[in-house]
């Protein structure tokens, strides 16, 4: 376990794609900007990878602190980091040898959205 | 366009996986449902058919009025429509020559609830 710095990590701006799916229909752009994020979403090791990040204590966590909950390579760990940042659900920064990753909850909220229903 | 028979399709019981991702490490096999449902909503085409389908007229809509909207064949369009009735978040039911699909909004709520934030 790494001694933590409880980094607090700059959380990106997030813009809401589009209204609810349930109560218009997605235009073709804003079906693609959303498929990508629950694409992203759509894998179980980037599930729990997401969980771990929003449940670190100080709200950030090293990549080197989970390889060993996920049980995979810190190779494949980081593709799965990079996928959740690429998609905006994540955010990454380097400090010192390290790299933190915390969730951005305005990201999630904005998918919850999407999913209201009447 | 046909004819509407405005059916009300029988709507599946939903039982959400687990708690909110950001409350709790996902556990491997509740990664595994969740993440099979997200991948289902990981695609433009049929993110737009959800919102054909949940937007439709008396909350169904048959296979042949979603060709034409999304510019894909029926082939494609019930490849996709399978996709989301195996995830759970649509049901599909045979009533004559058609079969008509119905969003299932529990379904769409359980994901919204793993979604939470703090």
């Amino acid at each position: 376990m790494t001694v933590r710095e409880l980094p607090v990590l700059d959380r990106p701006e997030v813009v809401a794609c589009c209204a609810p799916l349930t109560t218009e229909v997605l235009s073709a752009p804003d079906a693609k900007t959303l498929a990508k994020q629950f694409a992203a979403l759509g894998d179980p090791v980037r599930l729990r990878l997401l969980s771990l990040l929003a449940t670190a204590e100080g709200g950030a966590i090293c990549v080197c602190d989970l390889t060993a909950p996920v049980g995979r390579t810190q190779g494949t760990v980081s593709h799965h980091l990079r996928i959740l940042v690429e998609s905006g659900l994540a955010t990454s920064e380097k400090r010192g040898r390290n790299v933190w990753y915390a969730v951005v909850p305005a990201a999630l909220e904005a998918l919850r959205a999407a999913l209201a229903t009447r």
